[in-house]
């Protein structure tokens, strides 16, 4: 497997955006573009883009520009896209439940094998075809089953105990929505969705093109 | 009102997480914390702490260290936290309700004033107590009422009609869920929460890992 770990994370962090946009462009039947046309859909510079895609070789030809198909390939490759994940999610209020049923990660091969909530009314639920389990059974599960990832939807009081379960388990990677920041070993991967913070983020902004206008 | 236009943005994606964790002190009843503790708790260096706080002067003494009640409300009045939000949600599918049931959100003073879909299974639902509209009652909506904030939950291909709409409205910030990358004036606040980016990106740290115990 080629050597990817040298890639930066702000490079990394935009190569899921590079995907989206070539995605929409094979839909609509492209088969190549130049990086000067990539920059006014996607907005970074030309430069910025050659440089990007040619940390990992994907190189444009001049006159010719970037294969949409092969470069969707490789990114997909890099990212891991190309290989299936197998998916728990424990806590399935509003927000688990809107996880599971956000079908289009499905067909990019992350699949939730089981949910998991303390919620006696919650219990025995079947969302999305799947059943929700008693999180009682969770350790249980973990040892029967390999997990890759382990979602969390818990409210932030209870999402360390989860994660200590989770990867106890043996799962690799963790996608935290709690409220929280999490303790966890640097082998196991961390992405947070910290909703607050986008929202007050957003607050910021809006209060500074106040100042700006008054 | 303070000049708070220079604060650099990398200090205020900070910001709320700092909010966060003087929150949980608060509750705690702490009163005083020095920027070395505050590390320690936070992850970040005291140093990369008293430059941070120091930008809007949230100055701590020397041996007392920082009051957390004043330095709360400091970066929360700096967040636009100390105001009240209108705010409507477009698309009320599993997402779009999760983001209404979040009452975390509520109690910091953003209040969904209604919600729109184009589902007649949905229009009429009550969910947390507000009731979907149908969407073509959108444009009247935003006429009749004040709306800060407008919450894209649709999917990628009707958003940035949505958004239209809602800035034709008068919202001065959006919250986009939808998997796509919208054209909005330099004077409307963006903020994006792309999850399947998010999920894309640790599917890449995970093979990565892998890559390393190999």
């Amino acid at each position: 497997m080629k050597d990817n770990s040298k890639i930066s994370s702000a490079v990394i962090k935009r190569l899921p955006r590079y995907r989206r946009y070539l995605y929409d462009l094979q839909k609509k039947n492209v088969d190549r573009i130049s990086s000067n046309e990539l920059s006014n859909l996607i907005g970074y510079t030309a430069s910025q883009i050659r440089q990007d895609l040619n940390n990992f070789g994907g190189f444009g030809q001049q006159g010719y520009g970037y294969n949409i198909q092969s470069l969707y390939n490789e990114i997909s490759a890099i990212l891991g896209l190309d290989q299936e994940y197998k998916m728990v999610i424990v806590g399935t209020g509003n927000l688990g439940q809107a996880i599971a049923n956000y079908t289009h990660y499905y067909k990019s091969g992350f699949k939730v094998a089981a949910m998991f909530d303390v919620n006696p009314k919650l219990i025995g639920l079947r969302i999305n075809d799947i059943e929700v389990l008693d999180y009682e059974m969770l350790d249980e599960f973990m040892k029967n089953n390999t997990i890759d990832i382990g979602i969390i939807c818990t409210n932030k009081d209870s999402a360390q105990e989860v994660v200590d379960k989770l990867c106890a388990g043996g799962v690799k990677g963790i996608w935290n929505f709690a409220p929280t920041d999490l303790n966890l070993s640097d082998d196991i991967a961390l992405e947070n969705v910290h909703l607050s913070d986008s929202l007050h983020s957003l607050a910021y902004y809006i209060n500074r093109n106040k100042q700006k206008d008054s």
